[in-house]
Parts: C-alpha cells; structure tokens; sequence
C-alpha cells in the first residue's frame, strides 16, 4: 500500500459505539422539533459562493474560512458554513410558502478554520426556525422546547437570555457612535474569555480610554429589575423598547415556571450581527463543557432584506450543536450489536427463516454464518457483547423448542418459539 | 439584494412535504439495517485526495468527477464520492475491531460530473457491509433484507443477480486476454443500454471482430441450469468455482422462496473492478425507473490489499440509493404540519402549558401566536392541512372542557382533557 492511511486532521469516524449516541441524539432533536410543528427541509451543501457570501463584506473572518472549490465547468462553488442562509434561501425561492412557516434542518456544515485540537473541519447543526413570527411568545416556546430536549437527553441545562436592543440602546447611552457599536457588542460578548488588560486593548483600537470602558462595564453590569427601574422610560428609543421586551419575557418565563431555567444575562451577544432582539445560548448546568450547547435569537432584518418586497418577515430560531451535546453524553462503552446470535449446527437455511420471523417482530438477530465451533461462538457473543445465544440443530428445528442461553448470567432455559420472542422483545 | 437567489444546476432543496418522504425512507433503512446486526458508522466528507484517489490508476473516470479543494493550509483534500472507500480505511485504522464486522453508513457523496438533468452533484448513499463472511449465506441474507426492505417500502422488486468469477471464466473460455477481460465485461453490462452497432464499434477498439463478439454474446446468453451442464467441469478453475457458487446461491435462493425475487443475469456485471463474485442489483418491478435502486456483491480483495498483513478479509455489501427510491414515492402532496392547532383567545400563557402537556404524550401541536382573529385561524388549519383545532378562551381554562373541532368533516365536539388525548393520539 503506498499511502498513508489516516483522517485529516480536524475529522474523524464516528464507531458504532459513538454513532448510536449521535442518532439517538438527534432523533430526540427531531422528535421535539416535530411536536413543535416543526418541518424537515434539507438543503445542499454545495453552492454557488457568492449566495454564502452575499451578506458578508469582504475581508469578514467567516468568508475566509469557506471551503471554496470549482467544478468542472469552472463555476465557483463553496460548502455551506452554516444553514441560516440555506434557510432564508429557501423562503426566497418559494413564494407561495403559507406563512408562519416552521423547518428544522438537521445537517452538516463546513469551516476551513485553523487546524488545531477540538476544531472541527465539518460538524453538524441542528436547526429550527420560524418565519411569520413577531413577539416574545414563540420565542419562550422556543426556550420551553430547548428545556424539553435536554430533559428528555437528561442534560440539566441553563438558558442564558439578553435582548440586542438593550445592548444598543446601552452603548447609545454612552455616547458610543453607531459605527462601533456592532464591534463593542462584539467586545462585551467575549468578557468573560479574555483578561481586562486585553479587552482594554481592544478598546484603545477603537480609540476608546479607560474611564469610557469603565462606564460601559457598569452598564452592563445590572440586574434586570434595576435595568427596568433606571431606563424604563430612556429618551433612547430602542433601549426603551428592547427594556419592554425583556419585561415581557421575563414575566412569561416566569408564568411557565422557567424561572430557575432561563437567566438574564446582559453581556450575553452571540456573536453573528444578524441578530435584533432576543437572543440566549444554552449551557450544561454542571459545566463538564464551558462553551455552549446551542442558541439562537430573534433575526427580523435579513430574511426582509432577501426578500426585498416592501413586506416584514419577522424570524427566530436556534442552532444545537450536535458535537458539543454528544462531549457529554459520549460513550466509550461497547454496544451490542444485536438481540440474539443463532448459531445453526447443520441449519443454515431453517436458522435463516428463523431469524425472518425474530426481525418481523422487531428482534435484532444475528445468524453465525462462518461454519465456527460452539466455543467460538460464544467468545464472539461475549467479546461483541451479545445476550443471548441459541444454538439450533436439527432436533430444535424438529421440537421448535430452543436452548436459550443468556450470556450475562450463564443460565439457559428451554423455550418455545413465542415464549423466546417475548423474552427478547423486552 | 445584488445576487441571484437560486440553486446550483445538480443540486436542489427538499421541502417539508419532500423530505417528510425522504426521513421515513431512511427509517425504514436504519431500521431493517438493525435488525440484521449492522451498526451506524459515520465517516467524514472531506478526506486527503490521495486517500480517495489511491486504488485508481491516474486518468480514471472516476478520479475527474472527485471535487478537490485547497485547505488554508495548502493541504489537497476532495470530497468523498462514495463510502466503500471510507469502510475500507475504517477497517484498516482500527485493527481491533472484532470480526466479523457489520456497519451502515448513510451519507452524503458528491460526484462532479457533467451538469444535466437529473444528475445530482450531491446524494445519499445507504450501505451496509460486512468484513470477515465468506461464502454464500451471507449473500442471500443480505438479499432476504433487500426484500425485506422494499416489503416494508410497498416497492415490488426484481433482484438480479450474476457472479464476475463466471464472467472472467467464459471470458477465459472465449480466448480473452486477461488485460482486457475487465473492459468487456463493461461492455457486457451496457448490452441493454447501447445499440448492436454501438457495441460492434466499441469491441473494435479493443480490436475484437464481430465473429467474435457473436461467440462472447452466445456465451452470456445462457439459464443457469444450462450454464451448469455445459461448464461445471470445465478446465477453467475459476470458471467452475463460479458455476459452483451461482449453484450454491441458487439453492439457498430456493430454499428461502425467493426464487421469484431473486433472478439470474448472466451479463450483469455492475461498474466497479472490486468485485471479485457474487454480484447483484435490485429493480422496481413496475419499471417505474429504468435504473437500479441499489446493488452490490461481494469484494474479497480491496480491503485485503488496504490491511497488507497476509490475512484474508473477505467482504461483501450493498449500496440502496435514497434517490430512485424517493423517485418512486416521492410525494406532492401537502403534509399536514401538526396534529392540532391551538388557538388561545386572551390565554396565551394557558395554551404554551396545555401544548406542553399534549406534546408531553406525543401530540404535535402548534399554537397561534399572531393574536389572529379566529376566521383567520381556522383558514391557516385549512390552508396547511392541520385537522384538528381548538379555541381557548378563559371558559375553556377554567372548565378544562374544549370545543375540539375537526377540519376535515366540520364537525365539532365538546372534550375533556382526556378525552382529547384519546383522540389526538391516534
């Protein structure tokens, strides 16, 4: 062999151990999406390059971690890097979709960011988003399914929350001027992951001194009942307006007795500048991983500006992500691979049928099918984990009465055919 | 907005009505894929080009339709454009896997092709494979599943079937060389699709005369039986190992009473060099399309070669294309988002608990949001298909008795809780 065999770096296999953990991961994710009305759509991960980058300026960190590629009719191509633009896509190419319209999108997704440990070339996102929809109600629905999913994976979750228009309004306050305030909000997101020297820095780029930084900081340092109390009634209209929006989902969070769950978080951003109102991340309450499990927000200009028609199209949604959820709930264990082992002794064709009948009914069945000693047979059960074992001669497919051995215990008990199904089918 | 909002040639999204279909096809794969021992794998997309590219020789069909692409680290990758390879670098990176060893993997491929109708960049493989099974049992359970699967698709299917040992053998038979056995039996699998004069023209180049090409056209124009009575003792070893597995295959095929399902095809060969025996591909039997649903057969050599330790590793899989399949069912019809559509009257907070609680046993739901007037509700549910839908106003919370109202007859009823449960579950 004259090749190196190995994954890039920034890739790897998923084994079946690992993999079973990932699908049962995102069948609860689909599971919920769908009692929630929300519908699968599935988008390509080829695309033309200048639909991935339309909403970008040149020269923005995300354009240069595209994959970008030709094909061969010399057409410029990129891989999808996330599916909110697939998404607004496809409200923009059909028309005639009955609005509120709901989709998830469970899919992969593709950043040629530096090569390094825990940066993935390719990862999955799983996403529900709503179109149609103004108002604080389906954006606490949101946040009640987001609490159902990691209930049902048993992942105890907190919900951080924060609303764009406060953060705007906030550095209005300051006098910071319009053309810094997407870098500052930006600046204020990543406080809790670098150093004060640092953030100082970053703010001397933007010309801003201490005493200025100081006062920011303080800014968004409040709880929400003092954020209520000092500015409910700002002269700064989108502070006024992002504070009555807080109110409003604070008071439904407490309603629906999310209170303990969902948290305000004022120097919460999320880092994309689509976002204009609500917006939350959801972490792992006891912390196994620092970074989030997810998030989303309220996104009302870009799906308007898409679709360029004089109308509003008001959105929400959020993004789980598979990798960090499955850090958790990962699992080295070994998984057996199915139900029950047939051995036949000489019943090759009768075990084949056999096992026809355990699968109609939902039993998964292996059939040994390398002409092995008994002994051997059994090492393989142990070794890969399997339950239970029948060894099938003639005089069993004769009597159809069976010697059904249950490794775990070492016990064997004779059994007819439907007494068998029903000890497998628990 | 500045650019054009549309998809690639060869790519295209799936709505909700769409992909609905596509999710209960996969299902239904991963499911029966289960029940015969065979474990999710997952493997990357994006893989070192020489890794793709190392088992054909330099100008190779395939090798022009693999995407490649630069990393920002200069690195050559390209996308993978089928998942035997990633299989077989699976088995040959983890040498402790207990064989045999039975994965599946559904996934994406990419093919760069020539853009034209009906030919995708992008599409779903569906495989299963086991490494470690020699022999024909395997072969014919895995056609059992085959049945099993399209049974439970409700898609009548042929399964034809042929061994390349038998092709190489009357090949041998016909005085072929050994250097162009491989390219006629290309050919030998066009026959259907090419006209006489076309395959006269292509035997030429390989300067084969038509005489010739009578007698090779004789020779795979057979029924088994008379395969049997004219070769099984023929002097060409491989030639009669070949009859002997067909008759083998051929006998489980009868005991198993799949005699109609299961057809041999002396001229099938399917593309790929790998394959080194059995082959097979499945067909819709109503012909709704010409091409094969999926195939597959046995491989003994490929992963022998990538493991290069002296041991055998025999194997044999098959591919179901999600695409054919989804031709065949694929649906226009509108689905119906949820199973209820709440519409709260002044109980907003109410209507989130009552959802929480129907969803909580399975009920898809959807709650209005808008603050519509209840004319402009009941148009949404027909509009979207929804069946059932209930007004909640303050009464309705305090009485926990609700007007449940079917879409589809009119008619409306007074329910409990309970009652409503009952009736939405099913």
């Amino acid at each position: 062999m004259e090749i190196e065999l190995k994954n890039l770096k920034g890739t790897c296999d998923f084994l079946p151990n690992e993999q079973i953990v990932r699908n049962k991961i995102m069948a609860v994710l689909r599971n919920n999406f769908e009692k929630y009305g929300y519908l699968p759509v599935e988008t390509p991960i080829l695309n033309s390059y200048d639909l991935l980058a339309y909403k970008y300026e040149e020269g923005a960190e995300i354009l240069s971690e595209i994959y970008t590629l030709k094909d061969q009719g010399k057409r410029k191509l990129g891989l999808r890097y996330d599916l909110t633009v697939p998404f607004c896509k496809v409200i923009g190419l059909n028309k005639d979709l009955t609005l509120p319209f709901r989709r998830y999108e469970i899919g992969k997704v593709f950043r040629d960011g530096p090569v390094k440990l825990g940066r993935a070339r390719e990862f999955y996102q799983c996403d529900i988003d709503v179109v149609g929809i103004d108002g604080r109600l389906i954006e606490v629905e949101q946040m009640l399914m987001v609490k159902n999913v990691f209930d049902e994976l048993n992942i105890p979750v907190e919900i951080k929350w924060n609303n764009r228009k406060v953060m705007s309004g906030l550095l209005k306050l300051a006098n910071i001027s319009e053309s810094l305030i997407s870098n500052i909000i930006g600046l204020i997101d990543r406080l809790e992951k670098i150093s004060y020297k640092e953030l100082l820095e970053e703010f001397e780029k933007l010309e801003i001194k201490e005493e200025k930084v100081q006062e920011i900081l303080q800014l968004f340092s409040y709880d929400l009942p003092t954020y209520v109390s000092k500015f409910q009634n700002a002269e700064i209209e989108v502070l006024k307006e992002g504070i009555q929006e807080c109110v409003e989902l604070q008071n439904l969070i407490n309603q629906l007795g999310l209170e303990n769950v969902c948290i305000f978080s004022p120097r919460l951003a999320r880092g994309l500048s689509i976002y204009t109102g609500t917006v939350f991340e959801f972490f792992d309450k006891q912390k196994r991983i620092a970074s989030s499990l997810g998030g989303g927000g309220r996104y009302n200009k870009i799906i308007t500006e898409f679709m360029d028609n004089g109308q509003q199209y008001p959105a929400v949604g959020l993004c789980f992500g598979l990798e960090p959820i499955y850090v958790i709930l990962s699992n080295q264990q070994q998984i057996a691979p199915v139900d029950v082992f047939i051995v036949p002794m000489g019943t090759e064709v009768e075990c084949l049928t056999l096992a026809s009948t355990l699968r109609a009914n939902g039993v998964r069945v292996l059939v040994e099918m390398k002409n092995k000693k008994v002994k051997k047979s059994f090492e393989y059960a142990n070794k890969t984990g399997i339950k239970y074992v029948i060894v099938v001669g003639s005089n069993e497919i004769e009597s159809q009465t069976f010697a059904l051995k249950n490794m775990f215990t070492g016990e064997q008990i004779s059994v007819s055919l439907s007494e068998m199904l029903n000890i497998l089918k628990n």
